[in-house]
């Protein structure tokens, strides 16, 4: 191998620039070309690649947000759409290709080696921390952070008003961004698609801990479960509390990435690349148990990702 | 005068414990009795009084928030309310009172003064920064710099997807927050109430900043204006590019206030205690041209904030 | 068991709030009556000991410190203070101790449970993660996330200057600190004392980069190997090229939690007490593979920590 | 006036770029041709002068440090040297000149216009707020932020200890960072050049302090006073409470400017491009009383500043 690729797909997330950085400067510490692909699998079609010198990952590290841009490709789920990326790979001389991103991109990777035989290796990037064979995913900690670090605001102007306070957070399948800024945040409640919710425990434990004395109640609310606007509505009309909704939205994408994903980008950029030169293909790099891993991407994309129900049950008793 | 106390009224803001820390401390130094309201003009009513000693703020000045809590009152704004009110504080032995909200607080103070000689002092705490007596009100400045944060992070995800991005801060008839925070964001367009908006002309800057190569496009707009939603939904339509809505919310009015509204609340509360001392009565405490200043309360409330129409012409020019 | 003790020992770490959180709310949660230390070891001697409610812990997961205050104990380490403490202990009825802290907390701890049978468990809270038996303490992951925070300011203005920056940090004997806010801060050299360090390489590798181009270098080195200050000046001296030195100092130990660390304390706070129900004793609490675990506390205290070399080596790569 | 020159020089300031932004626009916005001068005056030495668009300046109001990079020229401080410098200047059609930086800057401008004719307007930018001429300098605001979150984190580990904690902070002739830093931070002391400075009576609040049970101690030191070290070792050994140094050094000059210096910098950047089509020369650009204002760069560099002594016995006051 010679040549590799490297490009972001899908939702950014904080902490990609450290993986394209660890990809490309491992890729020309090992002998290989790496080029850089722009807009994800649109930038492969429409040839917006250029190659990548040490320098073009300076300063990056530290950066929200992805130097190749990113974006979801309608074309590329045409078999014409990846019939032409093909092409444009094979004019390039790229011979693997590092796709960072969720499972949509790893979707199309699996389909540009199974169709064509581009060797491919996913590095997953995304902050919804919805990949089940790794216990991370790129982004995920910095977004829990950025949760946690609103939550401390709403916390001051809740506790001042002594108001019940929803957060709408990220994760539609997923609830570990309000499972983890939850228990972090010392929320009274967590509500995720993962655990049955019961509105009656919930207003019954709203009364009570205002019964206690307590000044506020933070309820952290995973947005694949409904919306806070319509929670917030409906307990205070029950428990007479006033209550107040707050989305928290894009603002989960962005900032600069922890030390957390930063060191996991940059091991996984290294190993992605590791991968390729060991000939591997449809490889998916992942962490489990502390250890860099990787898994046939076929596999990692059928696995059912399970919600860690122990971290539930412990912010039940640790938030009383 | 021997005995003064002091409460919080309304929304909250960052800095108005630094406030209640200087109003303590000044009143303690100068030989006073100083008694913390809690909740509001409620507080009085229900006779949530207790005396204060330095240590009550000890570790107080960096929190956001306000430890004396806050309430909007129904009662106190009845006449029979304001009797009350006046009663519990003849009983408590207060003679002068030292209220931190926003203007309908100071109308509360301005009624208490008027209708039953209560001494009383206002000082400006409400991030919005709709008071046109003072240049500045307590929170103002944290809350831009919150909002310039979620700004950050939003331009990295906006512009690894080269979207639009619409951010909706708060601000119902004033529109600072949303001024100086797109000023110093380099927010593409700002949409206030206090400046004609054209949809048409908005659009056209989009989609030429576009062509010059902008990978994104921040617009940032006040609460008084519309919702964001509606407007990145119309923009998506017209321009032809992706857009997104973010609504800040509550996370706006909490955090540790920076340097400027903690210094400006310690100015502010010390004053106010020298105003009471000196016999004056119904004074707003403000900031004019870097000076702390009062004014007749009547007077301030009934002045007309103007915007600053200067740093919304230079946001134009420099942020093309 | 009926009645267990608390308290946090040695050097203060950010999260050791959330683990005392949790020991006192799971221990309240399976009906044990939970007593708070103050001050470490010298507050079992004098007595400063009080029991806590739940409310007692409210609003203390995102405040760095510990609410317990910290000390370290002369007295403590005679046997004579040890009985004294055995016999405070059994005066409150406290049969079973969680100890928060480092290695030297660890060692008393242990003393304890060897003369006079007192059932302890140890938390591992220290910034330095400098115990073998863990791959994590709490306060660590905060710790690295201020380093990176400083890191970025310096990038800054070494940028403008172009100058080298070597920042000491923390670590006198484990140098995990440097080494992974080195790697997440895209540090140009790291220095640790578990690997050796060649002057010259640093000089030559200095000068290659200022050669290419590069507008800094950043140098970050643990305490343990030697003066930030000395280090600039040689550097200095040999490539002709300004440098400067900065110790960040106690504002390691400082600052809110991370959501990492909060997670991992609550985990561990709530681990402890289930270990003392159990009726084990003597065991240090640690997280391994990503699994919360215990293991004997004179063999904790044995172990010897190694240097993840891999990181090391990673970071050479992807710093060039 | 068609063509313009701005650079940085000295040491940077956090919001130089929002202020090199403002400039570059507001010229281009005024059909002016904008020249960027690269390591301050050795840049118009050496040649190293670019011209800029309105994309140079893109995605840059946000970042510290100068993209202009800045240095101190020795060849600038003879005669010969600013000959060479003219002859540059005169060669790339360069009128007139923004210079951004300090005294030391300002008063290279002003040579430049005395012997050359060369058009020059100076904008403040340093940390310190060592201009007498204006209220604030550029990047001033930020570093008092910095500094202020600096001590929020040394407050939690002072408090765990309940130890003295003494902070030193840049500022050779000017305690403005240490007095702002200081009031706002809660310092029980501030230490700063202007004003006398008695060690008994320090001693004397420690232990009074310390009596009245407060739990830490914070002192505030300007670096033209002296040594935290020393310092804090007096301390010890005086009042036998156990006391810490932190010298805080250069991270004082980095980081996001708040949005008090983008705003700062942006008004000042537009107002000295037009003072120079005005055909002004030989302007320094301040603010005074919330107003942008020019005086002589003579005038201002003549002026002597005053600390603001209201501030320091405030703190006094409110800090007990």
């Amino acid at each position: 191998m010679r040549t590799i690729g490297v490009l972001t797909s899908g939702g950014d997330a904080p902490g990609m620039n450290a993986a394209i950085r660890a990809v490309v400067r491992t890729g020309l510490n090992k002998g290989l070309k790496v080029m850089g692909i722009q807009r994800g699998y649109n930038g492969i079609i429409n040839g917006e690649i250029f190659e990548m010198d040490s320098s073009s990952v300076s300063d990056i590290i530290h950066r929200g947000g992805t130097i190749l841009r990113t974006a979801r490709s309608e074309e590329f789920r045409t078999e014409e759409g990846r019939k032409k990326a093909y092409n444009v790979l094979k004019v390039f001389g790229i011979e693997g290709l590092v796709v960072i991103g969720g499972d949509g991109s790893f979707t199309g990777a699996m389909k540009l080696a199974n169709e064509f035989g581009v060797k491919v290796v996913g590095i997953p990037g995304t902050i919804d921390n919805d990949l089940a064979y790794t216990d991370y995913t790129i982004g995920f900690d910095t977004a829990v952070n950025t949760v946690l670090d609103a939550i401390n605001k709403l916390r001051d102007t809740s506790t001042s008003h002594e108001r019940v306070s929803v957060v709408e957070v990220m994760g539609r399948h997923c609830g570990d961004i309000a499972l983890y800024a939850g228990l972090a945040g010392g929320a009274e409640s967590i509500i995720i698609p993962e655990q049955p919710f019961d509105f009656d425990e919930l207003c019954r434990n709203i009364i009570q801990s205002k019964a206690r004395g307590k000044m506020h109640n933070l309820i952290v609310l995973a947005e694949g479960v409904g919306g806070a606007e319509e929670l917030a509505r409906r307990i205070e009309e029950i428990t007479g509390i006033e209550a107040r909704a707050t989305k928290l939205g894009h603002i989960q994408r962005g900032g600069s990435p922890t030390a957390f994903d930063r060191i996991l980008a940059s091991k996984m950029g290294a190993r992605a690349v590791e991968l390729l030169l060991e000939g591997k293909s449809k490889r998916a790099v992942g962490i489990k148990d502390g250890k860099i891993i990787d898994v046939d991407i076929e596999e990692a994309l059928s696995m059912k990702k399970e919600s860690d129900s122990y971290m539930y049950e412990l912010s039940k008793i640790i938030s009383m």
